[in-house]
């Protein structure tokens, strides 16, 4: 019998009942004594059309309620060999987008003083460019893996820096990515100009679209990247607006013609291997989520990610 | 400054984040050493019509997020006095009622173990029996301030004695209920017969229908009542059914013609100086509360029933 | 024990299931044998504004379940005296409104060629004029109770006789109502010119503007409308958009500051003694009905009517 | 021209009109006569999440009212050999669970006295445990084909026998099942550990997890099938939740990573020239079917299976 | 016939038709020649719970389409006598509240350089601190008619000066306003201490909290309001949450217990005969008014708003 | 830099703001001077089901908000080259299908006095019949590529010539289209007889019902239709209920097992260097469309077929 934190399970308490954390496993203060952590930042103040991705960790917890700890498919058992926790929320200044990013980026500084894995439930994508500074200044320049409908790779957002559409460029511009090891899936819809993309191919970065995934598994795709990041650090940021509406309305800036869950689930257990230092989930907006099943999809990946990390 | 547990405020953590308790309060796992507990029963087996008053609990804690410690009205400030958590829900079986029932009468003799008020966070109303039982117990027969669109007086749902139709005709059976200082409140609608309001009457029971509320304060009616109960132990169960369904749509045998959320607010403030042992705030129903807005004005009303606790 | 239809009790098939007639009543082809009998007209293109009434009929009828056969409040048992069914709906010709107004007066004259009180669920209020067309050619001119938010006394909408904004207006042009018994009660919101309800008072029509009806009962208003009217024939058309739409916001013309549910009651009940010959409960639009609950007023309203037949 | 029964056509009576029977077809209240009937089951007491299934039948026979009587792409037209009609709801306990599947058996052994072919609207998983009791009453075990995100195959749910996680469990310890010819298509998710899907495995069963599933046609797994049943008699019970929650949201246990509409479809018709006894749909939850889409589905897929019973 | 703008009729274009802007009027980019206009405010980053009063003025302008041109109640007709438009929205900075702050008061610096009186949509409640800027620079101090259910007096939220709940702190302290002539209407709720009401009551205002207006008409609160402010200037802003979320669920921060949007429109009509010179209609959220009809009201009472100008 | 109109940017007007035209564009009362226009016709009586579709042009144009002028997959830059404009919507006389039909007739054919291609905001599908009266009226018979679930080839609905299953039979009768060059894809579902698909085979056309479609790319069919076309003018008839409910839940008549919306974007992109004279995107009913991402794929799907006009 193991003695890490467990799932409350739904034979102890019905699954509509329990504390509202994720996966109802236990919540502490801190990250210490962990082997991962979940942590939220409800954050909507970066988005630039429809809002309400604040209260998406709140509701990512609320539908993890029944995902329980074995992972059919891949066989994984992660809390049998992790100490997993859910270490509450990150106290983001709600008005005021400069200086959040500055709270995110000290919180991950004090979880990273720990050696722990945080998987983030967002919030709004401008959080992982402090992340990342976080991630950097620990393992210097990661690796990144970027699923997403958009390169959010912006100079500006009406002037500004810091904005959901800007935060792998701010990345770049600070060091904290390994440009041959950057890998965009799932690109699409419509922009600017063709630098929208191109900016990072530019830089070296590899940019699948969307089009490029259409009609087939994205096995064969994940294959290839492990391979070139070799066991190189790799943070994995997972916008849930990667997928298509049909199956993740529950976001602000959606984009027809977009991945299928299962192709989602492909790229995360292709992370299979890798040396995964920290990961998220961004974008889910409950208030466009009528039936709750954006979250359940986020809540879910967000356990497909414990189980493909290297300690499980 | 108090050392008793406070809500967490919305200056040190935005009121979209934090922990999903009801209030925001710390959690714990028994009653021990408190004055006040909120217990969630998340229960829907019970219901005879729409379900779904079995995610109440989560509901009602979620949007119980943005109340204040303060209470503008009264000028309670019941967190100075009293130390309050949020104890988690209670193990109820899922798959059979009358097991459940059994469940919830032996949670609340452990609870009322402690010298502590519950107030339940519902969960359909099959479950003021158990409590009343539990109650009966520890003070003997309870006085009883029932609000309620209905009477809950059937003697059999199909031949059933344990459903959200029975619980006050049980009570009454066992012996719990002071029946001179028993007052139904907001009862109407449609039924089998003229007994479904009269047995109640019969019995010696206060019956004020809906009607009788129609256009008026109902402070005096609240007058009355205290008057006559004195400082009997009084248990105050709160049907949000009895509120009309323009201000609380999100319940499962809907009646038109209800109490405004302000006669429910003059009812439960009006419980100002009554011995109050116990209440409970049932048959809220997520998946019919499209805007979150009827578990608001559970939790608000659960936050006005800890202002009226002797204590407070 | 009455050999009447009854309504399939609770006990005998739980609420959720049966037949979705109206209360789950017995149904049958015509309206032969009944006293009282349920027709729907699913119709919405005499709408103006949001469509959506063709389902009205519908969603009524499945929210009727949970009505039980007795009135609390009045004591009235309409299934002991009556013989009641659910006679199905009118196969109006969805593509043509000119001819679904013939469609509905042809099938009117069939029904009361038997000795009965249409209730008739729509459908938009397009559908009074036909209905009272074959009121007329039976009874003569009937006294007309009309509550709802507009005169509906428009001379043309958009060029046409026959749209949701002018039946009564055809109605008193074709000399099918008594002038002074009309009573319109509700009428508010913004018009083209004050014609919009002195039309009405012109011919000699009684209107009550909603802003009369505020903060009060409606009993002394109903007292003296029923010693205006006697015992002549009248038919109560019910527009559920009277109702601010707090309480019913499923419906396509909406107008606030309305009347509550209860006044509504109170007008309904308030029609006791009247020589009732046939009703209409109107407007209810089920894609904007998200609860259900406006249906759930719709169909108590429905059996209140029946209530206060002069058979009841 | 047929003397069968005929679903009442859109050019007869609006869409949105007639009674709201599945297809709106005629109703009788026993399977006398006919060859295949519509059968209603209101439960959802056997659900361990989300509930709401008890209103499955009712929203599966409203949103059934588009379906025409001729299927274009099999060009099979079920009513022109068969007489069909809905034969209602059985009458369960809705407020306890282990009465109800003795209420559901007794009344499949009623239905199967004639020779008629049921095909189930549910309600909650549990239901096709009693309803495979009565079949293999007449027919000996059956054959199976089980499409489910879930294998359902749980010893004990929260240490009860009758569950919506246990029915086939049940079905196998009461030896109603052919374990060589049991096959279960769909399944997924997260579990308590890997005896989830590999219990039947061991008992001779063929499970098809989702994954094996991705990307392709069904159409070769189900000419296996039906090479593997031949002619013995068997049952089909289509779990709503096998389907991708982008397609059927409305459910109560939501699976990422499922089986597409087009999946379903193939599976429902590779089973022409089987001998079908039975059929099932389960689990549509009406309160998350925000738009009836999911209804919609499984009333197409109830045709689906209608065309392909062996007297088409 | 008048050669003023006139809202687009519903005979000329369908009510579901034509332009989207406020009561489907002409617009123009600026407020030259217009005695009134309608301005926008897509701002929601100055919430502090639910977020989405940014997509308000979209949502207003769409559900201002049914509203006719005369005030049947008060037989105002504001478009005979004043030149009205559509000016737009303010260009905000999405990502940074401060600069918004700044952007919103130098637009109303720019259209007050004409003789116009502006109706804002907002968006949310920190609009007003630089509207009342731009007042107090063109007409002094101004008189404020304030309707809510917070004071919005808080001297910071998480640490800032500009947020929702502190506009009018920041008015008083920046001298906007005249103390002697500040009402506020509503207020109600949980706070942190009495001072949240106090503070104003401190500096000179009065502040009618909701308890005081439940159950009674206005009209006189108004008429002692009108007679204490005479021809003063008056700003009037009206927060849609100061309406009980029965009548207006669309909103972020709801409290129970609130206004009826009867008394609602006695304090707009009330207003007749001040001096108005500016008024707002803020925090309306539409991913919460999953009916429209929120908008509805919000529409209608900027309509009301015009309908109570001097000019009128 | 161009001089032609362009959208509105999200750096000059946040997304949520700007007016409410198609993609933020300028809007004009007439076509003159334009080489491509947006048009709307709000109108849904042609409709047999679910109504709605009347305020499909509102959401739209709404939901188009958030795309920019760049194509990112096909590099078309439309408003580079093209003068284009929202010319606001067809007044249709929404009492009266007929009238209808022939005010929209009408008005295409003022349209087409000038150079320009018209793409149309639909509305029911009824709408397409006079549209191609005047396309063939200036460019004679045309060829068609029709999306749609259903053939819309309907001798009669209801005994009615004008409806919305009968377009392409009434413009077959007209002699508007070339036989040789009609394409439909994507026909699926349940019928009364072979002949609603085979009707138009007998007449030459091409018929790809939907499970043709299955599981693979349509961009082969795409390029045989365009060898099939050549430069013949055609017309793009797209019915958004073509695709899966799952993709496009808000539309009124539901079929399981349609396209995705990858296969309408390769539908849409495989018409690049036709001679595309006109195209329209119909029956998106807004009230079905809980999360407005079906009125989001229409705006983008128009926003395609922008970029594949002979101009780009």
């Amino acid at each position: 019998m193991s003695q890490t934190n467990q799932p409350l399970g739904g034979n102890t308490m019905p699954r509509m009942g329990g504390p509202a954390t994720m996966m109802r496993l236990p919540s502490q203060p801190t990250a210490e004594g962990l082997d991962a952590c979940f942590v939220g930042i409800p954050m909507d103040i970066g988005t630039s059309n429809r809002s309400g991705t604040r209260l998406g960790p709140r509701q990512i917890r609320d539908e993890s309620r029944m995902i329980r700890p074995y992972n059919m498919a891949t066989r994984a058992a992660p809390f049998e060999r992790m100490q997993v926790a859910d270490i509450g929320d990150v106290p983001i200044n709600t008005f005021d987008l400069k200086k959040s990013v500055e709270i995110i980026a000290q919180t991950y500084r004090e979880i990273l003083r720990h050696d722990v894995v945080p998987l983030t439930l967002g919030g709004d994508h401008t959080l992982t460019w402090p992340i990342l500074r976080a991630m950097a200044e620990k393992h210097g320049p990661v690796a990144l893996i970027h699923v997403d409908a958009h390169s959010d790779t912006n100079e500006h957002m009406f002037g500004e820096e810091a904005a959901h559409g800007c935060p792998f460029r701010r990345a770049h511009e600070e060091g904290l990515l390994r440009d041959d090891m950057v890998f965009q899936i799932g690109l699409r819809g419509s922009g600017y100009s063709p630098e929208d993309f191109d900016w990072g191919r530019e830089k070296g970065w590899t940019v699948t679209p969307a089009e490029a995934c259409w009609h087939k598994s994205l096995t064969p795709l994940m294959d290839d990247i492990r391979a070139r990041i070799g066991d190189h650090p790799v943070y994995l940021s997972y916008d849930i607006d990667s997928l298509d509406p049909a199956f993740a309305p529950g976001t602000g800036t959606v984009e027809v013609g977009g991945l299928t869950t299962i192709q989602g689930l492909e790229i995360i257990r292709g992370c299979t291997g890798l040396n995964i230092v920290g990961t998220d989930l961004v974008e889910v907006s409950p208030p466009y989520d009528t039936t709750g099943n954006t979250a359940v999809i986020a809540a879910n990946y967000l356990f497909e990610m414990l189980c493909v990390l290297p300690e499980t």
